[in-house]
């Protein structure tokens, strides 16, 4: 069974090898038509891909996955709106592909140049929400890439539908339908044989829990990007204006608490914690956010818990926040590099120089000042869509657009040119 | 044993990111005040390196290391001072950290910005050449890395002579010595330990055999980007200048056949052949270049062996050649496609299209018309000092120079701006 496995995972990378061969120089034109068509197809499909889901959720109620998941996995007319637009979106996007970064003559006689090409096969792991089989598929397929997914079993159904109309918009405009694949087993033993495939295979990007996150980094030979999680930090600083720290505050945690930059971790300057925890406690009672506090919060407000270590390393991702004062930037520089996950970490001043030295001290994949972490985004930077925020250093570093679905060759210009 | 080499290796990781954290930013101005102490001491102490060295090339013997090896192995005055030297030209090269590379206004009122930041920990495993303890270790400094080496036990004196000179070098400016720390057991078991440090180290880079890479592809959590082999190729076009193409394949064959960049396979389009396969075989025997040829070479020239795909696979890094006669372009791109190494591949011919075709189909990391493959070459092409040529397609392409080994954060510039 595994060994049949692993055959046919094979046989699909080398499929979408060759198919990377193929589309990594189409014309933008024809790409844009293809995946114009694949949002038609899944507009005009929506009953059928609903009824597909319905499979999956009743599946997913048997095996009592929780509500907040079946939610995740639900897919509605809007939400099949919402992939298609996705896919409009991505259409529209300028084609990285062909581009020349930078081209330059050396004294030897040659012209050099670098010019982004697509990576090649990218191979997406992830769980629940079906709208990454869109997304996914029509970013790296504008990028020139092959995509090979494998989601989640409890979205199979789902996942198999959306594909279906993608390839059928492929072989609708001319292209091989092999530039999308889906893993059609749930087989488990599936990962593992994909994440092997460094022949085949250039890029692993998992999106999901900490425990696949895990999984692939230490299974994989294939080069992975990370999404890791986001534990990601507000620091109020002795001269902030403590009406804006505060507003920043609880956007930051209260917007949309279930966002990778949604803020875990507050940390107050001991030199305001006497005026701003007050203030902090009656917004965040408002708003239902619980607070764990260390040992100098209590002194200014009332604690729902005592924090730990194990909490300032824990991403909630609800509507708890630990609450922390520092001495000074320093320590709060200092907890950020323990206990942070490089995410996006945040000063509120008034001071220009612990403005500086905040944004040169702290190496997160955001540093920003005076606003929100929720503004850590793709979308919301102008980079355009978004197939994740990585929390890697390596290739892509913060939100990942499609830029970063590219890499880059050289090209020399020669003119009989030796090497002497 | 090999649970005191694990607590051993993590200590030293644990040391080089607390020392990552201090280096990441330092002035310019410190850092090649370093690095030029660094050359100097090298310089005053080539007498205790060559004594070092002779203990490594008497052990070397012993071991019955072939003459190549210990030739590779072995430091000379000379030597030594080219050492020198490239440490003098990476402390001239730019400082890539804190280069903010664009900057941008988002309708929401806040800037967004990228700026370039040191990568943190860099691992090098490497073979042989002395001469990477020095040149690694000064890039990386110089990019605000925090390097961890791990060298082959053949060098381990010469290795530790080195580095001495180095951190000696850097305690004297007042910067930490665990900047640049080297692996001082020669335990094997080391490099597995290493490779799982995924939380303290950011960066492999292999340098080394065949075996070595893989090792490190396959056990390593943490990135790699890997110099692996280069098996380069030299097609020439039906409307080649055959001159030309002559000098080119001569000079990417025989320049320095033992370089990564050398060709390994030369294809010739069957409408030349007749006229240009008995040019080459004059040349190639006065070079003393053996000939593996394919069935159609054979009716034209003399060859020593019928060239087998496992040739067409093979990097012989001396002095021989695979010829194969190709029909036509196509036939060219698919053998590069299948038996190349995406390192470097040059198509020699006057045809505009062609040359436009060649360069748009083939992904290697460097696409050459009319010039020799021995260009590849981060000097050559203007970068500066290279630690390596990746055949990687993430993060690092092709010859990689210092900026390579940095990163780029995001830089949020805000003003109470919130997530709506």
């Amino acid at each position: 069974m595994s060994k049949n496995t692993s055959g046919y995972i094979r046989s699909l990378a080398e499929k979408s090898r060759k198919a990377a061969r193929i589309i990594s120089s189409l014309e933008s034109k024809l790409k844009d038509t293809a995946i114009l068509k694949m949002a038609e197809y899944l507009e005009t499909d929506t009953d059928e891909l609903i009824i597909e889901n319905q499979k999956d959720l009743i599946a997913g109620k048997e095996k009592g996955l929780s509500s907040a998941l079946l939610d995740r996995l639900q897919l509605t007319p809007q939400r099949i709106e919402g992939m298609a637009t996705a896919l409009r979106e991505i259409a529209a996007l300028r084609d990285p592909v062909g581009e020349v970064v930078a081209q330059w003559k050396r004294p030897a006689g040659f012209e050099v140049g670098q010019v982004r090409i697509p990576l090649g096969v990218v191979g997406i792991i992830y769980e629940s929400r079906p709208n990454v089989t869109a997304d996914a598929s029509g970013l790296c397929f504008k990028a020139g890439n092959a995509t090979l997914l494998r989601g989640g079993s409890e979205a199979i159904n789902s996942n198999l539908a959306i594909v279906s109309r993608i390839r059928k918009a492929l072989m609708d405009t001319g292209v091989s339908p092999d530039a999308v694949q889906i893993v059609e087993t749930t087989d488990r033993a599936a990962i593992g044989h994909l994440l092997r495939l460094h022949e085949w295979v250039d890029l692993i990007i998992p999106r999901g829990g900490k425990s696949l996150i895990k999984r692939v980094t230490e299974e994989s030979t294939i080069p992975v990007i990370k999404h890791y999680e986001g534990i990601c930090h507000v620091y109020v600083q002795q001269e902030a204006d403590l009406e804006m720290a505060l507003r920043i505050a609880v956007n930051a945690k209260v917007q949309r608490p279930a966002t990778c930059n949604a803020m875990e971790t507050l940390l107050v300057d001991s030199g305001v914690a006497r005026e701003f925890l007050p203030m902090l406690a009656d917004e965040f009672k408002k708003h239902g956010v619980k607070i764990y506090g260390c040992d100098k919060t209590s002194l200014h407000i009332e604690v729902n818990k005592v924090a730990t270590e194990e909490d300032y390393r824990t991403e909630y991702l609800g509507m708890i926040c630990n609450v922390r004062v520092v001495e000074d930037m320093e320590e709060a520089i200092d907890h950020i590099a323990e206990f942070g996950s490089r995410h996006t970490d945040v000063i509120v001043t008034d001071s220009y120089q612990a403005a500086h030295r905040f944004v040169a001290k702290v190496d997160s994949s955001s540093v920003m000042v005076n606003a929100s972490s929720r503004l850590a985004d793709g979308g919301v930077y102008g980079l355009g869509a978004e197939i994740g925020i990585s929390t890697d250093k390596l290739h892509a570093y913060g939100p990942m657009g499609i830029k970063e679905l590219t890499t880059k060759k050289f090209v020399v210009w020669g003119n009989g040119t030796l090497r002497v």
